[in-house]
């Protein structure tokens, strides 16, 4: 088991790393105060909830299972959360734990933002996007249907426990999905990386043990030191955004588990890519590395054929980086370098669209 | 104007209390980050409504009129805001604007805390009880069927601004609700404040502008000092919440909206001193001069016919005070000297339970 700590002061905590975690008697339960309340889905609780509940020994436990997707990621599902907490009265004491990949982390963590003002909770991500970002971090929060992730909390987890063997279940289609946030940090902050992810795509994709594990590791590296720098987004955070601003454009357009976060973030890193190169940020070696980095992983370059500039253009203006009715969008300056901006030249991002909904 | 301050580092406010604020041109838009949207609902946007928007001048600005009452204090009401933001693009430099009673504060409040992760927002409160309570102080939330403000969060306004002006048009029954959370300082730490009540408790009740605005300015000034040193409720905040582990149970019981808040908190004191008798904690004397007050507040103190000891005990088990299963109820030493306590001898709470359920 490796160990990468996160350090926010008091709000501090460990993503522990490594297989056979969940089996792991105590590591669990150490972090619980009272009382746990598993949160997991269908698809997960099949695998892994009997396992989790016997790990846990004597601590008393309940669970909830949701339905699996990113459909049911919004505040009538939330509630099935709240009432079982509510019906089996749990107090300000409990300890909710994320059993699954990312729509349970978000929502679970949301929900321990929010029950009686905000409890502690635990994640235990279960697949490779969840492992890399979307549980560390403490961005928690449910979609809306006119945007993703539009009602949430800033709400830090107590421990992240990533269970490697978890990935042995994932299938292939959610393994390059979740590809695409590992190669993200590359793109945004670590050149060395990119270059590594470049020599090791095949052996990730063939799920190499030990691949596998350098990537997880390296990944929560770079987000917990974004995050140590910026909790909150005023900044540097909004790096971690690459590709997010058309991905979630695609997703909400499509309609939620259409399209996995992970292809959208793909197809969305091409378009960023596409704009960068318009404005003279980067040349067309790096455009080209950029994009077959992308390809290798097996995850799409192009948005969706029903996707229009217009669109686009009308999902993006929701974005959670828009700032006194200015999009800003994450570019990049090179293979590593990437940067947040607003005063870019604007027709380069309507050539961008055009390009890609030709 | 009076102003009172709350320090709370970062997250410091003034309370701005006087007649005639709202007209007052600029002293809202001062605090309006890039955008403002009022929350109200049907009954006070007759009265302030256009008034308000007069005042914030050049600040773009819109509204969402919400039904009125606390029945409507609800995740599908709080969509209704969630919804207007987005529809008009609101990103996160926005700031709401709650007008209204504690109903609209708290849910206006929730919905600043977790649209895109967290937006400003300034109270305006129009009814005595938020102007004396529910405005200050940053709990923010919504009631699930299951129990009273149950989701939620800690997030402070950055201004309170307290109309006095608008306590004209509030009825006779909301002045005295309101007037629940006024003596409920005086019980539970200042007993000065007390006396001064029982002084001048007809000229409250005859709206006396004098009298009124002291007792505005003074329960601000505890309820300050109280949360500067206890935000989050770790302690000595519990005491705000004497009555209202009974009260919340009524209100849930009977259905939100039956009982106002502050009648239901009335009883609610009334009990809590039965409890704190029965435990030799207070005596006669005292109990009596509580009773008498909460009395001639126009104040029930008994709860409703309806009431059972065991419908008392299943929504108190569900109290946010609640830890380790363990209730913790408020109970008086003496008037002006409240305590929160875990080990007290429950055959007087089953005392006091049967003696008012009779």
């Amino acid at each position: 088991m490796q160990t990468v700590s996160i350090d926010l002061g008091q709000r501090s905590y460990p993503i522990h790393i490594g297989r056979g975690l969940i089996d792991q008697q105590g590591l669990i339960a150490e972090h619980v105060r009272n009382r746990a309340m598993i949160v997991t889905n269908q698809t997960i609780a099949q695998h892994y909830l009997d396992q989790t509940l016997a790990s846990l020994g004597n601590t008393p436990c309940s669970s909830v299972i949701l339905p699996d997707g990113e459909s049911f990621k919004n505040v009538a599902e939330l509630d099935r959360i709240y009432s079982a907490l509510l019906k089996e009265n749990f107090d300000r004491g409990c300890t909710l734990i994320a059993l699954g990949g990312g729509v349970i982390g978000d929502m679970t963590g949301y929900a321990a933002a929010s029950y009686q003002r905000g409890v502690d909770f635990i994640q235990i991500p279960t697949t490779l996007l969840a492992q890399v970002d979307s549980s560390v971090g403490g961005k928690t929060g449910v979609n809306h249907a006119l945007g993703k992730n539009m009602i949430g909390a800033f709400h830090q987890p107590v421990a992240v426990i990533a269970d490697m063997s978890t990935l042995d279940t994932l299938d292939d289609r959610q393994l390059k999905a979740g590809l695409a946030e590992v190669i993200k940090y590359g793109f945004i902050v670590d050149a060395d990386f990119f270059a590594w992810l470049e020599d090791n795509i095949d052996a990730l994709l063939a799920r190499d043990t030990q691949a596998t594990a350098y990537a997880v590791k390296r990944s929560c590296e770079i987000k917990a030191h974004v995050v140590e720098q910026d909790e909150h987004e005023h900044g540097l955070r909004a790096l971690l955004n690459l590709g997010h601003t058309f991905g979630h454009a695609i997703e909400a357009a499509m309609g939620y588990g259409e399209w996995l976060h992970g292809e959208a973030v793909g197809a969305g890193i091409a378009m960023a890519l596409d704009t960068s190169k318009r404005l003279g940020m980067i040349d067309e070696p790096a455009q080209t590395r950029g994009l077959a980095l992308i390809q290798r992983c097996g995850l799409p370059v192009q948005p969706p054929k029903k996707m229009t500039p217009e669109l686009f253009l009308k999902y993006m203006a929701r974005d959670k980086k828009v700032s006194a009715g200015t999009l800003r969008l994450i570019l990049l300056n090179d293979i590593g370098h990437a940067c947040v901006s607003s005063d870019f030249d604007h027709s380069a991002l309507h050539a961008t669209l055009r390009h890609f909904c030709a």
